[in-house]
């Protein structure tokens, strides 16, 4: 994710930004070359008589505009969803924290292993969905032979949530917690499982790949038999002008791209490590901890992972 | 549902994209064939003086692109939906699942027949969706006379939920459960019949007729009189610009009718069989069972069922 | 609503869709009669100089598709809002009948009067959105007395679910139910109430009439002076472009008319008595009853009601 | 509201629209006069050799029909949620007067207080979003002491519910209902709570001010040099066209304008009163009174108030 | 936030928007200036023979258009979030408030304590939002040291929830109330933990910085070209309407970022002060306390921080 400092309108124009950029920019160039060659032999073109006008172009440059702007919504959406995910993640982790550590105000064992489970769970999550292998995160949190126990299943996170479950079980059984605490703690659990079944719902279900294909396609033909069309009607300004509505276009369909999956590494993916960052700190201070961890920072590229 | 590798945004342009591809195939083909015959016998045409220029068909192509956007959308949410139910239903599995083991920890039995039950349900509603004969599906979960009473229902799904909640009642009878985990295991129940109706709202209510059926035959109508508009202002490209509209306008007509029955069997939709696949996996390594079936992978044309 | 098969692209560019078609069939016609007649006169339209250009029409046709674009979405969100309501009554239905049916085991006499409850609550409630009498369908499910008692009241349906509360608040005080079992149902009725809150929220709201009637009005000024912007520009093709044209915004200002009352009995409404036939299905079998009513299915026309 | 009985499509085309086109009256009045003044001096301004094209007003008025399509979509979000949430007012006086009367069935002056705090708590509600004092309609229900104090409040309704809590509470104190049934009275003021702030909120956040005005000046803008645009390709025809297209952009920002502040008493705003009353006449009939209100119906301009 | 009283459609188009107004009033003029120089200097420009026409920025604008539409959207729903999650923290103040006050007739001391805990949280959270620093404000509502202790956390606002959870369990350990009223009691706190999450996702998860340059860097490329595009068509004209089609483009792109961040003090976002104002009389006037504050009002420039 990208954190910027607020910026100036004119000092904006001209930030770099590299993630998009660096991707779009062989693209661009492709661009600018068709058009400086057909420049080059335009007296030849030209001679050809060749009737293309920039008519149908804008009728097919509005309809990709709409249907971008379509795509658009539908991967901010998967980003949006993706990062409400995880922050009810936070709010769930400080909620079951919270109530653990007033339901129990002698033990400290009991709130130190939930949230060493939690954590676990957290970090296993980030990792999962980044395909990261997860055992050495396990380590950190949980015991080594749970750890690989929990590694060995199919979906790590669930397991911890099952150990969960038995811990706050065990309570009740052993009479600490009543049925109606025991549901308090319990529909927690059930809210973190449903984080977890979202974010694997998002991961495992891209959007259609017949609409990218459909769109990514035609959004590159489109730029690419534009300077044709634009020839006719703005001769030298070709270059310019096609390299400027390709930027526009381009630019939209690999943003849409890089959001729709926003659990990647990529400058405008979540900033899952961040996040896990702040939910330890936050249930490091709630326990009373003394050797809470550093604070997370956005590095110089004003990145955060 | 098709699951692709990350490929080069350039080899991306050319990737087959069966599904679309094949079946618009023939309806390109015809508006390309419509587009030489027309080149063929330009001169004749053009000595009728017909005046068909392209303004009422950019018009039209734009006000087409707003209606097709906003049946996209329309498909795009009961997709989403049905996925988002599908999604719950693993959610509920695991946490029903996760609340039976961690309150019946001694008990092996109870947890294995819910385990069936759930396994049955949710295969049940797979095959249900698709038009698929249940009888087998429950044969493998469920007592042979219980598979045929369920069997005969007009909605076997709802008998399992019947079963299942019988289960959650005997167990409250007989005093394993206070009426608070009642409630809890319950809810879960509330749950699953609110997933198994929502699929079938879907899958029972269409889109409007009307709706697909005049935006189908105003694409086509669009797609066929454009070679006759495009022919006079850039002649010799028209076969090409003709299709490439066409492609645009079709392709996504065509995605947005498959996409708006989520629970068929074509490329672009849900991988339910894979869902079920997962979900089984899960419960058994939740249970500790020893011979899980195998993880499900993509065929090689990247497709999951 | 239209439940049709599945038919082969090519032929469902002529299918008959009678419900919109037998509708816009006279509006079309005058567009088309309004052409020729332009057509006939064309000589002497020439001779008035009459310099009306498709630019200002091109502006406005793009403006219209937008509002009507937003005017469709309105119209959809509020069948989709009315189909939901539908399916979770019979969610809704299910679920109290299965907590019912396994909380009362032994009892036979209290599920069957439930289940009449809740047949007259769903008979009653499409009814009442249909404008027809409810007595007749009272009289179906509950003793003639109560029948006539809840027929005088202002909405029926409530008085059936103060009926069904007081059933459940009478076992709680038999001692039947504890208080959170006694929770549980009265949940179920709170969702009913909500339902039947939600129906007649959109029975009884309109669209804002300004809207439609803009629309309305827009469109058709729209249709009526195309052709005389049309003919110049391309002459003998202005009625079938004018035509064409005038179909794609008329029909769909005719559809969104239709879609926003989803509880009528339309074409492209809601199949209220397909889903009361559901419901009464499932609750008969659920209860194990012998004599349960047949399957409704579509007529000839493909229409459910 | 205006509620008015279905109409033929010819009919309607001339209905006469009160609310909208009262207010856009003098507007259109001023295009059409200005059209007339450029089209009596066209010789003169010809001779100026102006050389204004449509070209550019195309490009502004499809952007401003994008934006207005934005506006419009927010306005109607904002309608939507009030009358949602009036009905949902509804929907929870019904519940909570069904849960007190089946759970206090001997007592009738229980149900009585709580259901005059219900009508005092809708009607103040109604009173305050609509600037009304609410005094007067607080000594209808409720004892004058009650409603001086409850008028001193700055939000009378918060108070209307500390009451109900307070009423709720003691039937616990007094062992009448269980900790559970409190939770479940208590849960519906919970929701009347929700309801209250969700009224403010939307009556206190207009939709910032910079969006309206932009689009306000930039609608009046465009229309008033549209005539100047027109008039050198549509001669004549300029005063009609230009009213036309006016009326289009004018009146749906009109009435975009009136649809974002619901609550108020114009055409197009909720039926507040006639919601009130629906609950009068309802809770009447549950406790089973014997003179409940007459039945508001709309004044002969099908207006509901 | 601007609460500007309702105007006259003819005054208000005159009306000054300081806030979007002053921030694009310089970018404008430069606008205008680039329009004039091209005006001094067009026998000159034309003599070049620039064939540069207004097609490709009529496509451009209108893509613009539609991606500034759907950034607007985007943002706009970040504000409308933002506003909800403050309503519904009055919702929860009040609520939590009422069930206190009605538990614990007798008690004062116990109410106040929570009010004091509960202002605390309001006022912090809003301090933390606007990045101001919360000492201040927390020793006007809790004991210095907590005060102290809460502002060496991370997150001020979740160790004050810790502290709230922490006199609710007291209650219960106590015996004063039961679990379930407990559950009630905490359920608030979990919303409020919500509240407090939400809030901070809003804060800290920016719209894709890609999304806003790539639209920013487009609107002043777009801008900046358009007069050379214009002089060709509109000549003398060219000044006003590249100003005004600017002043659309470039204000609604400047709004859209000032709604992007709702929590900050420009004249369009969010009144967190006000909100915090009215929930302190709100929980003041509930208790029966006598110096409740003062109401806020807007200052005169209609706004209100």
């Amino acid at each position: 994710m990208i954190v910027r400092p607020h910026q100036h309108w004119f000092t904006r124009l001209f930030a770099w930004h590299g993630s998009v950029m660096s991707k779009i920019y062989s693209r661009l160039l492709l661009n600018l070359l068709l058009s400086l060659v057909l420049l080059g032999v335009y007296s030849w073109y030209e001679s050809l008589h060749v009737k293309i006008t920039l008519a149908p172009f804008s009728l097919l440059g509005i309809a990709i505009a709409i249907f971008l702007g379509f795509r658009n919504s539908a991967s901010w959406a998967r980003y949006c969803e993706a990062r409400q995910l995880w922050g009810s993640l936070l709010i769930n982790c400080r909620s079951l924290m919270r109530e653990v550590i007033t339901l129990f105000p002698g033990d400290t064992h009991y709130p130190q292993s939930l949230k060493n489970d939690l954590l676990a769970f957290c970090y296993c999550l980030n990792y999962q969905l980044r395909h990261k292998p997860v055992e050495e995160v396990l380590q950190r949190f949980v015991e080594p032979p749970v750890a690989t126990l929990v590694n060995a299943q199919q979906t790590p996170c669930n397991r911890l949530l099952l150990i969960m479950g038995e811990r706050v079980a065990e309570a009740r059984r052993a009479g600490k917690i009543s049925d109606i605490l025991y549901q308090n703690l319990n529909a927690h659990l059930n809210q973190l499982s449903g984080i977890l079944g979202g974010c694997e719902r998002i991961a495992n279900t891209p959007v259609p790949f017949a609409y990218s294909l459909i769109l990514h396609r035609t959004v590159y033909a489109f730029c690419t038999l534009l300077p044709f069309a634009l020839i006719n009607q703005i001769h030298v300004f070709t270059p310019l002008v096609s390299v400027f509505i390709s930027y526009t276009f381009i630019s939209l369909d690999t943003l849409a791209e890089e959001l729709e999956e926003p659990f990647g590494t990529e400058a405008n993916d979540l900033a899952l490590d961040a996040i896990c960052n702040t939910i330890e700190i936050e249930l490091c201070q709630m326990t009373g901890d003394s050797n809470c961890p550093e604070k997370m920072h956005p590095d110089k590229q004003h990145r955060l992972t």
